[in-house]
């Protein structure tokens, strides 16, 4: 069964045209839903997000793994291929980083219409503290040769996508492959990392969209093209029409997130604020690029007004923003913007693309102050 | 705002009865889908739950918690009142638990009409060990009066449900909160309290729906009548019209669950098994009950096979059961049932109440075998 197609007929979602354009989401949008995790929003006061809050999308199911059978291959055009056990990576240099990390999907269901897949809202981000070894000194002891255009990265996660059956496979050029930042990772937040985050090991991409640090990592192999598997060539393309190839997805876009003020109504998610001062607050990030600005607005987005910027958690990790509101009674939408170090600024309205991927349009939250 | 009527109009989800008759789901129950969590369930391999993978529910918003400020207090209908600082309670006698958890509303999605509310599919659950110290003793210590009837427990979680502003409250008879299972619980699988489950303290009722296992608990009252408060009175109940009051849910109801076998469509999640021998797997548990027969079907329910059944992980969780199958090819509907020591078998079909409660019909799973 192994990379080949699936002869089997699945069932069709919506009117079999891959997109929905009402609110309602279809039973198989609210399966992945109820399977692939967000952040709860008010994890947004946390610097380094507690394990078990960060954002989480298996595409298939989480791999069952035998420790003492699992080893990570290195081959392809590399002068010396090797297979490492979980130990001897662990005896490799260590480096741990505090990194940001968004699903390229982040907001598609806000999209119209939107493609039928996993139906984020807004809450598909996190940032935990990463350790793991540079892939950059596994390369260099592999010897990957200088015709290598490729790092290809294959999960042991299986399943059907595109009426592929496929191991989850993304690659990375030699030269981002190679960037110091870049980490084959064993524990996240200090620990071994769990099973639903890529135990033994999975890849770490700073700055990138969350689909390139491919978890439950079995083998990385140097290719002399650019990889053109499903999660490459068809999915994660900014792409207008199902048959542009459109561009790659790659780094994250500026985006600024708040805590919802207040108390919520437990059904609608309404906020509920006393009239007075209220301090807003939440995270931004950018990428590799830094936080210059944060605004908020109280007027559903027509006059802004500047926050007030912590530090970074890490140089690969959110930033704090703070902004004092005097809430006056009545009904609000309260809407954050930020703009990156090249001055881009998130958008109130998406520009639409196939895939619903990199939508950082500006968030909106009713609050009812009373 | 404590304790009153919320005067805000909240949006309207739906047609406003409450229900919904489609299979499709609202914004709003998406936002709680991907907030409230669900365990994928392929984590049904696990004895223990991995930490990050158990099912959470979040009534209202996961609060902020100064560790210095906290303090449990003790009061009501008791002799010596007490307020505990977390030191104080953790140098109590500690007892350690694995414990099978699962959400009243579990599979409350699968009726029809369903309950707009949590749109539970089959994923709320899990099994944790849980540390903490026997709520009997300290309501030794406090010395409840005898004409206590019940015992209330009030969590730092506040919001507005049924137009009421609210913290989660839910009580406990003095028998039942008295029995040596019933725990103040400060560590989950060997570490604090996650944020998202209850740190610093949470109430733990092995045996029933999560509901009653209160989590942040800031307060433990004696009071002389039965609490009717909104989680007793008005939410989890077994009644057939929104006037009946029904019976009270409380214990969890028998069932059993499997791994979904072989390989996922991503998008539908249908199944993909290559022909041959394969072993089916899963949990079963039954509130306080124990587990004496699982069987499957391969055929929708028509024909059912015993499975063999281990040990249960701890007098309190579930017992892992197994069954071969010899797969032939086409389309199959694998299901599973389970009963308890009482004679209790799964429904095929759920009996319907309005809030969705206690929904443990057969799981189903499509299969394509090739």
């Amino acid at each position: 069964m192994e990379e080949q197609r699936a002869e089997a007929r699945f069932p069709t979602v919506g009117d079999g045209s891959g997109f929905a354009d009402t609110d309602r989401v279809f039973k198989e949008e609210l399966q992945l839903a109820l399977r692939n995790r967000g952040m709860l929003l008010e994890g947004l006061r946390y610097p380094v997000t507690p394990t078990g809050l960060h954002y989480l999308l298996v595409h298939y199911d989480i791999p069952e793994v035998k420790i003492e059978e699992w080893r990570l291959n290195i081959g392809g055009l590399v002068s010396r291929p090797m297979s490492l056990a979980l130990d001897e990576i662990r005896k490799r240099p260590a480096r741990t980083i505090a990194v940001t990390m968004e699903c390229a999907g982040n907001g598609r269901a806000l999209l119209a219409p939107r493609r039928i897949s996993q139906p984020w809202l807004l809450e598909a981000i996190g940032t935990a503290e990463w350790t793991g070894t540079p892939l950059r000194g596994i390369l260099e002891e592999a010897g990957v040769h200088r015709e290598a255009a490729d790092i290809l990265f294959t999960g042991l996660d299986r399943g059907v996508e595109g009426g592929e059956v496929q191991h989850y496979q993304r690659s990375l050029t030699v030269s981002e492959a190679g960037r110091e930042e870049v980490l084959l990772v064993y524990a996240m937040n200090g620990a071994p990392l769990p099973p639903q985050h890529g135990y033994p090991l999975r890849l770490l991409v700073p700055g990138w969209y969350g689909m390139t640090s491919v978890k439950w990592l079995e083998r990385i192999e140097a290719l002399a093209d650019p990889f053109q598997g499903y999660q490459m060539a068809r999915a994660y393309r900014y792409s207008q029409t199902e048959d542009e190839p459109g561009e790659a997805v790659s780094l994250m876009r500026v985006r600024a997130l708040m805590i919802p003020p207040g108390i919520p109504d437990f059904l609608t998610r309404t906020r509920l604020v006393q009239a007075g001062t209220v301090t807003l607050m939440g995270k931004a990030w950018a990428g590799r690029l830094s936080i210059s600005r944060v605004e908020v607005s109280v007027d559903g987005g027509s006059t802004w007004s500047d926050a007030r910027l912590g530090e970074p958690v890490s140089p690969h990790a959110w930033t704090t923003w703070t902004c004092l509101w005097n809430a006056i009674r009545g009904s609000h939408v309260v809407c954050v913007r930020a703009t990156d170090s090249e001055g881009n600024v998130q958008p109130l309205e998406q520009q639409w693309n196939v895939g619903g991927y990199g939508n950082n349009s500006v968030q909106r939250v009713t609050v009812i102050v009373q």
